[in-house]
């Protein structure tokens, strides 16, 4: 259970979980949650049972001790250091956005090129200039960062975030980074999403 | 050529193809750019060829006349309008960064409840209350929505855009929309995707 796809789904079972507990439900089962989730009910109880969830399935599973095991799988108990490299509009709305969601990766600093940006807290994280990158992602042992440069700057940022140690990269850059394999990328790249929603918009209203 | 994977691998294929063009490249072949997007040459080949370009491959694609080709088949022609639904934070980094990138999709109104953000123009968009955009959308024809509203006004606000229209929607919110077969939903899971990394990142440094 340790591929990206296993990980995506226990991330989306535990959103889940977490809207059936807005809803106010105690308990759900697994034919149920697997629909939600779009998988089959036989995926969904194999990649439970990974976590080590201990509840009698015939009864459905408890929507709150099932987010915690899927929190104690996925999370370090002590939580985690972030960092953003990039305090643009996009790179603020970010951490703003992060800050009123209150994850266990606390994103603890921010780099920018622009002086104005830095040198500051803003939403919370602490702002250097990008020479002080290296410095403070070994001081803080920051391994997990957000990528909210431009383009042409994104391989260049991405090398050093590799060299100071980081290994998992949320890259927002509409770029390919180059890394080594033990590094994890993410991209979201926003404009490519919206051209996917507008073609199938457009066909479905042909 | 019809399925999400499919209009995706194009959409990558057109990134990869004006990156190569900002580093001065005239000809990449079959082999390169199926390397650079993760498929195989194979797969690269059949995707061109459904979107109708009509270069000689023993010559490399042409990187410029591809990229055309590609946009001819994704997007139409006159450009298509799109909105944004919820203009806090995110919603106006949203705006600032397509208005930057300049796409064919243009955000032409947004929406928000709260009264400061409505009647004045955001980042080159028209801002509206709430109680209009159904009557907003429908004289617009707007197909696309851009979704950044809390999770809990977030099918409320879906249920709105597909009765006035919308066929494709982005959404930032976390939360699983139910929406009838013809609407295209892309979620883009920002807190998902960082627990990913994050989880990669400390697997890595184990």
């Amino acid at each position: 259970l340790k591929s990206e796809k296993a990980i995506g789904r226990l991330s989306l079972y535990r959103r889940l979980l977490q809207e059936q507990e807005r809803h106010g439900a105690k308990n759900i089962y697994s034919h149920e949650l697997a629909k939600l989730a779009g998988v089959t009910a036989a995926q969904l109880r194999r990649d439970i049972m990974a976590v080590g969830y201990l509840g009698r399935p015939n009864m459905g599973y408890n929507v709150i001790e099932l987010q915690k095991s899927i929190t104690h799988f996925l999370e370090d108990p002590q939580g985690d250091y972030g960092c953003l490299v990039g305090v643009g509009n996009l790179g603020r709305a970010i951490l703003a956005y992060l800050l009123r969601r209150r994850p266990s990766l606390q994103i603890i600093a921010g780099f920018d090129v622009d002086p104005q940006k830095t040198n500051r807290v803003i939403q919370n994280c602490r702002c250097y200039p990008m020479e002080q990158m290296e410095k403070i992602l070994r001081k803080h042992s920051i391994r997990v960062a957000i990528l909210t440069v431009p383009a042409s700057e994104a391989q260049k940022a991405a090398d050093v975030l590799v060299r100071s140690g980081v290994r998992g990269i949320v890259n927002f850059a509409p770029v390919t980074l180059r890394v080594p394999e033990d590094v994890f990328v993410e991209n979201i790249d926003m404009s490519m999403s919206l051209e996917k929603a507008a073609y199938f918009a457009r066909k479905a209203a042909e």
